[in-house]
């Protein structure tokens, strides 16, 4: 795409041009988590809210001038339809905090159940410009899914490493979706690594967050989805219900709103360097106005990232994971460095979480917002709560949490999230009224 | 709502005045499926496909002047946002059957992970115009999950009923939405039983299918959405992409296209009521031409309706129901008869699978469409390649096959169709060629 210019290395600066082969590392000083830079002047200049808020495609694609790839073909099913999910405001959760406005953006029900989708769509779209035709990824699951069924989508073969303790429903995807799947017996870590190896000795296009420069790209529009969907409420708050019901629809915004707070889970970093990277897409169109606070949470059974943040420094050590939330599990994150960044620059914070409060997470979510949300995505809830009573939080701010993953790849973590344990009864009345009594 | 004039028996032809409380049986004969009539022509005066074509809330709740409830407040979350499921059209389905172009609607992605959950949330908010605060269900699960959801979004309690033998996902699902959740020791069919003596007895709101007469109500969205979408595919196919990338949107059309067939997996019959009354709804409006042909499927396992189909009867004959499709597994169907009806209106047809069959459609229908359904949701497709097998598809024909239920729901019988184990590898790049080779 001619509005995509340059690979940048945050970590030295330098620029590097998109020639046609991919790039991983930065030439300069070998930083393997490049930026995709686009010509936002050039964007600036034909695309404007209004524009979009026309479409009525509600995918990712609706935002495809904000975007380094070409847009699948209509008959590309998921690949074409990832995106659109929905931001439902929580009255409860507001209530739960103290009173500002919980929002929450719910990317399990993206096609495979995972954000992923959207970083794996615009690397499957990538892959295409590159003449590719296999993709490789190590993942948790979740990322390994989303390349599986995007490549399958886009006509590609795809081969995913996964720890070999994955849930069972996310193996169960990556069969069906036609992976070459291989389980590693080890870490997600040693399945990374591996992974690298394999794409650098093999000649395999790797997906690879904290590696890939598109990850980050894909990742972003859920920032620019939830903008556009804060403004969207807002609008419908201010217009009378009953007025509204027959009549045409408004104009759409020439602005978006921006939330003043996101809650993001954190494993390896590159989900908040996505959103980060979404929000100041737009702050530099002019689409928002300003740049919201984004709030790490990491698992205390993970925390690498959070470890370097309390001690000040962009130093991350390895740590030995031991998390339920096996989304976030990382040993060494592989987008540390941007992620303690991207939180810096915001005026945000990284927080840490207990298992155990993320289990009473995926409850208290359940019961606030009905999502039901795997341990990782659970994460940042558990993490906004936790926030809440440590520090009050204005009642007049916007608060958005990000919903990574569905809990149905993960029906045992929530099993056990719930304490009790169903009533069994035979088929008759009286059964039913000694239970019920 | 003004639109809702009378209860209608399809049974004995009576009309009932939609009294505000709670029915379920015709004062004539008895029969306990009800349909709701709606005032079709003021609807007819007052509401076009371009007026609902210019609304941006993809939910179901953008066809509202076609509901007999009204639409519930913008922060209640998923009842709220219930609806606007993809409709992926499928090159590689098409030539496994020959040409026709096939459309898979993929319900899965509903908050839930099931089409009950449009059933459910107009159930819910019929509860709340009569003033209930809590309502009962049988179900074999996904019905049950649905409800609570609907019901915890709507701020009122749930009590559910399911066999003991429920898929584990949809147990978690039931109790994380908070429903009283009483496993029975038997079948859904007990399970019904037992709630409708419940209903009676203690004056509990019921919303079991083929009983409550507004499940089919919201049902009947879906086929709302695959008209508009197959309308707006259609449009997009004509029009030059590198124009619309810049151009203005199109004016929404003024009529919207039906397709010729479409396949529903059958249980108790009322999804394929639901789908009918959705066309029928269409049709009466002008906003459709012409009737969808209806193909029933149904597990061998659990073949009460196509049993009856086949002998020309409307006399449906108890089986004892034994199969993998979970979700369609019903000894007495309680909504058999208009089931019956609706296909032989629509010139179709009632099919039968085996579960053999079932099981390598949900690799199929994974392979050709990224779609991961649960068996009962990959039934209809089975039926599909079946039907191809059998009798030829024109190649002019557009093919619906509707998916009522993510694959995430059941998870051991994904795990079950796909025969290969995956490869479990040493992280080491020996062992990966080794598997690679």
């Amino acid at each position: 795409m001619g509005r995509f210019v340059a690979f940048h290395c945050r970590a030295c600066g330098e620029r590097t041009p998109p020639e046609p082969a991919p790039r991983f590392a930065c030439p300069g000083c070998g930083f393997e988590a490049l930026d995709v830079e686009l010509d936002l002047a050039a964007i600036r200049r034909t695309v404007t809210p209004a524009l979009i808020g026309a479409r009525r495609d509600p995918s990712l694609w609706r935002y495809r001038e904000l975007l380094p790839v070409a847009m699948p073909r209509d008959d590309e099913g998921p690949l074409r339809q990832v995106g659109g999910t929905p931001l439902y405001s929580s009255p409860r959760a507001s209530a739960r905090i103290g009173g500002a406005r919980v929002h929450i953006k719910d990317d399990g029900r993206l096609p495979t159940g995972s954000l992923k989708d959207r970083a794996s769509a615009v690397v499957a779209m990538r892959a295409r410009e590159l003449g590719v035709d296999c993709i490789l990824a190590a993942s948790t699951g979740n990322a390994g899914v989303a390349i599986a069924a995007m490549a399958q989508a886009a006509g590609m073969r795809a081969i995913v490493l996964v720890p070999a303790a994955a849930p069972p429903a996310k193996i169960a995807q990556l069969m069906l979706f036609g992976a070459r799947l291989l389980l590693v017996r080890g870490t997600y870590d040693d399945a990374f690594r591996l992974s690298r190896e394999a794409s650098r000795e093999l000649g395999l296009y790797c997906r690879n967050t904290g590696y890939n420069p598109f990850t980050v790209e894909g990742k972003k529009t859920v920032s620019f989805e939830i903008c556009e969907q804060l403004t969207q409420q807002a609008a419908r708050a201010d217009s009378d219900p009953s007025r509204a019901e027959l009549s045409a629809p408004d104009a759409p915004p020439s602005k978006w709103l921006a939330p003043d707070r996101v809650y993001v889970s954190v494993g390896d970093g590159n989900i908040i360097v996505g959103v980060a990277k979404g929000f100041a897409d737009l702050l530099a169109l002019g689409f928002i106005e300003r740049m919201p606070r984004l709030f790490g949470v990491q698992s205390a059974g993970s925390a690498a990232i959070a470890n370097a943040w309390r001690q000040g420094s962009e130093h991350i050590e390895r740590v030995s994971s031991n998390t339920l939330a096996d989304s976030i599990s990382a040993d060494m994150p592989s987008d540390g460095l941007r992620a303690l960044r991207a939180v810096r620059d915001s005026g945000g914070d990284y927080l840490v979480v207990s298992d155990s409060a993320i289990l009473s997470a995926i409850v208290e979510l359940a019961r606030d917002a009905t999502v039901f949300a795997e341990p990782a995505a659970a994460t940042a809830y558990a993490g906004l709560l936790h926030h809440a009573q440590e520090s009050a939080i204005p009642p007049s701010e916007d608060v958005v949490v990000l919903v990574t993953g569905t809990g149905l790849k993960d029906v045992a973590a929530a099993t056990r999230a719930v304490a009790a344990a169903p009533t069994t009864i035979d088929p008759s009345m009286s059964a039913l009224r000694q239970a019920l009594s």
